[in-house]
């Protein structure tokens, strides 16, 4: 087994917010929704179905935490989870939140338009807010 | 609790192919991937965070039980796993097969165009196929 190391383009995309017992959770820097990554700490995995039945598991309960936290946080109509992996190869799981009229509504998020950044205060209180979020939510 | 009953427009869009302990497996009426959606018979549950916790882990082995014969029955370089319901919202899982160069790579299935009709030969092979495939990897 080698050292987990973060997929180079799921690094630039996002920002920490917390780890987990599986997971780093982290923050798209796209403000034009609430949007979370979960990548599982293994080396080598791309699908979901290759994880250990306990890392599914696991994967399962923290993805499930992460979308409650969310939802409850961003004030959200509906949570979409996703793991596509057809351009990141490294197995990792969206989390978004989603709400009647936003961008894209009701189509998936994934390929609409181009990424809005945040402001640094922006991305730091919303970073901030839901690490504080999610912990507590364990 | 109410009896289960499948949602009338993913009922009109897919033919069934197995039940398995939870879920009932369903093929999509779009011949440009192999497309099949899970449904957990739960009545009244649209996000995967709403299931009970029993229910969540059954899913995901279901889930990637399904994930594992599509990729192997399709030859596919990739499964896209995703749980939107942004319309419709019974929720459901959808597991794609999906190739390099397919309708659509490498962005999402949903929302891409239109759908395109099996002819029923072909829809009936398909759904066969699967479930053995899918039966049988139990």
């Amino acid at each position: 087994m080698h050292q987990f190391q973060l997929d180079p383009r799921l690094a630039a995309d996002t920002v920490e917010v917390a780890t987990l017992g599986l997971c780093t959770v982290r923050l798209m820097k796209d403000r034009r929704w609430p949007w979370l990554i979960l990548v599982p700490q293994r080396s080598g995995v791309s699908e979901l179905h290759d994880l250990t039945p306990l890392d599914q598991t696991t994967l399962t309960f923290e993805t499930c935490m992460v979308a409650k936290a969310l939802k409850g946080y961003a004030g959200a109509d509906k949570i979409n989870v996703g793991s596509l992996g057809n351009m990141v190869s490294m197995l990792h799981v969206h989390v978004i939140a989603r709400r009647a009229g936003d961008p894209g509504w009701p189509g998936p998020v994934w390929g609409f338009g181009q990424a809005e950044p945040y402001d640094d205060q922006a991305l730091a209180t919303m970073r901030d807010g839901l690490a504080e979020t999610v912990l507590s939510s364990r």
